[in-house]
């Protein structure tokens, strides 16, 4: 990126962020905050990621096989726009792969995340019928191609290599892998009994990074699928190895942010977002969910919320969303709206619990707007003036400024009338 | 109780909670435990709530002056019941109040609870038409007829006295006060210049507790509204008084349980579990929530949700669920629905967290299910089972045992074609 077009945006975020332009500076050189911006895109909102920023949300977004449908993913895109995605992610595995990427390279104005070894993957099978038939030459080629259309953000799992796959080996996993990418690798070095070459070729790979500006999400493929595997070691195995992995990739010049979680209790999240910031040198926390359950099917984004907001809590700086249909089947613009929102939550939770002034500033409007009964006012600083007004006005008492739940008995309105007789 | 009916739920109970029955026994003595449970009362699920116990959830129903109907009351009753509510509290309002809580009470297998506030306030409201006409005769004879009625539990807002009003007036407050109960009882001291009258009487109150053997749940009259009001010196006043009437509660006989927080950033409610157990002596500690934010309308199931299970990892008893409705209006059928498992997801969640080996045994089995894609067996095992079954085949993929969302690419179909190759 030129100096200039440079200064500017980070002046633009530090204002938003609220930091000093110094304070964004320095964390930015030493990798713990990043901007993902492929310096081939023009976005209208990028935004940092990061130590001492506020906590970001990425939607993914993307058909599979059964669901191929261009406008359907545009919409997705919209929704999560207008709910407030920081980022998103195509993960596209339909025959349309590269067209709806497009659309959404066209579409976003917030950064765009890939995931490459899901294209190498479809265009194995689509042309040669399995995944052993697949080479490093692929791989590279994809991501060399994907950087060139613009892609901000890419997750490479490089983190699974025979070290970590030798004490993979060791335990007893209840849902051994559950990482498409770390599956469609593992299946590959397996039967071809290879290194991963997302982690042999990696110094290739920083080199396209570097060239276009990518950000680096070095992705978590040993990430827990059942609470009951989490924090094992094959997890902090692989952990260590995306730290000596994010020191070669600052040594480049390239930024990452590193993959964790996935199903993980409660009580395990600080532990976890503790040992990222130490073995990976302070390198931004992107967490799936966490999902602080294994059964709550249908619910997964409330599951998920719970955990997210716990690392964010925590200091994790990037949430990934997870929607109600998550184990169950491809989301559909309903679900990614739910789940846009309940990560949102979760987000400001976390942004909220960690002290940041900004974000308190919203929570004081609306509660004042509350006190007042001014009900336009609370619909609109909240995460969905529609619904919130629906639900206000389905069974709103005709001739007062009150709601149906108390109605006569309004706690505000019974104490506005008496707080006269208390000397404050 | 009879000793041959108390020893033999007691037994039920510690089998059901996985704790020697001598362990209960004793909490039970000191107070840690409580079993809701009017000896007017038969009820086919009476649980435990406290120290070692499983994390349960009330879901609150009941009309208010706008909505009026019992068959609706019912259905709700229903599907908390559904869902897994452990207790049920009636928060009637309405014109028709006592059909109702007749109804509910005919109806449910779980201990109900009440605010008998509310009638006392109702009904005045109807026959004098203002508050401050209540005496606290009225309320003493209304907790009397319900107690006849079998109500198992009842809240009783006793730490707002003069004192705590004191600390109070002193504070600046986004939301002063927000609790029904607490606003009505604010309204009467104000007006009338005179101490609470359940603070004042609590000793009678209590002595009508101890013959129905009905459990008070102490109610926090001052809980934040706003997550800018919490944990203020107010709150604080109020939890200390509630510490008081405990131990008279103990020395007269009658269990109690505390109730808790309202809004409450997550930085702040493990101090909050602490200061509960520790200022009231080990009683169980019953919380609101706690909302995370103040700007979730419309899904403060899931803000609530995000608090509670923090709550219940810290050592929260018992949570009262939020819904979707929450600041909004009445919730409806499905709001109670959603609210329901939004705060039974947090319940397991908080189980989990704190290592309870019969929560773990759920997330085993869904996720051997999920491993072998026995999605049958997933479904059943969830919070859900119609809608998880619904989002399945919404787009299930038609030759294959694998969900819309991966499809060809599903990681446990991968993995398991390959893991042959990997020695284990």
């Amino acid at each position: 990126m030129e100096d200039k077009k440079k200064n500017s945006l980070w002046e633009k975020i530090a204002r938003e962020e609220n930091v000093p332009l110094e304070t964004l500076q320095e964390r930015i050189k030493k990798w713990t905050v990043v901007i993902p911006f492929n310096k081939k895109r023009k976005i209208s909102h990028p935004c940092a990621i990061g130590e001492g920023m506020r906590v970001k949300v990425n939607v993914n977004l993307g058909s599979s096989w059964e669901a191929d449908g261009i406008k359907e993913e545009l919409q997705k895109l919209s929704v999560a726009i207008k709910y407030g995605a920081d980022t998103v992610m195509d993960l596209s595995t339909g025959r349309r792969l590269k067209e709806i990427r497009k659309a959404i390279l066209e579409n976003s104005p917030v950064p765009v995340g890939t995931v490459p070894i899901y294209e190498v993957a479809v265009k194995v099978l689509q042309e040669k019928g399995n995944l052993s038939a697949l080479t490093p030459r692929d791989i590279l080629n994809t991501i060399e191609e994907q950087a060139k259309e613009g892609v901000d953000f890419f997750t490479i799992h490089c983190g699974l290599n025979k070290k970590t796959l030798e004490v993979f080996s060791r335990q007893k996993r209840l849902m051994d892998i559950v990482s498409r990418g770390g599956a469609i690798l593992l299946n590959w070095m397996l039967t071809k009994n290879k290194e991963n070459p997302m982690y042999e070729y990696f110094d290739e790979i920083l080199n396209i990074a570097k060239d276009y500006n990518i950000t680096l999400s070095l992705g978590d493929s040993l990430r827990p699928g059942s609470v009951l595997d989490a924090t094992d070691p094959a997890q902090i195995e692989e952990l260590i190895i995306l730290g000596e992995l994010t020191q070669r990739a600052h040594q480049k010049g390239v930024a990452v942010i590193i993959e964790g979680p996935g199903h993980m209790t409660l009580d395990q999240i600080e532990a976890n977002v503790l040992a990222e910031k130490k073995l990976c040198q302070g390198a931004p926390f992107y967490v799936l969910g966490p999902l602080v359950t294994d059964i709550a099917l249908g619910y997964d984004h409330i599951a998920g919320a719970i955990g997210a907001a716990y690392a964010a809590y925590y200091g994790a700086d990037f949430l990934c969303y997870v929607t109600p249909a998550e184990h169950l089947g491809l989301p559909t613009v309903e679900d990614v709206k739910e789940g846009t929102i309940a990560f949102k939550i979760a987000a400001h939770a976390g942004d909220l619990a960690r002290g940041k002034e900004k974000a308190y500033l919203r929570d004081k409007q609306i509660s004042q707007a509350r006190k007042k009964r001014k009900w336009d006012e609370q619909f609109k600083l909240s995460f969905d003036p529609e619904k919130a007004r629906a639900y206000y006005f389905r069974n709103k008492p005709k001739a007062e400024d009150v709601c149906s739940m108390c109605s006569k008995l309004c706690s505000i309105k019974l104490v506005d009338k008496c707080l006269e007789f208390l000397i404050k």
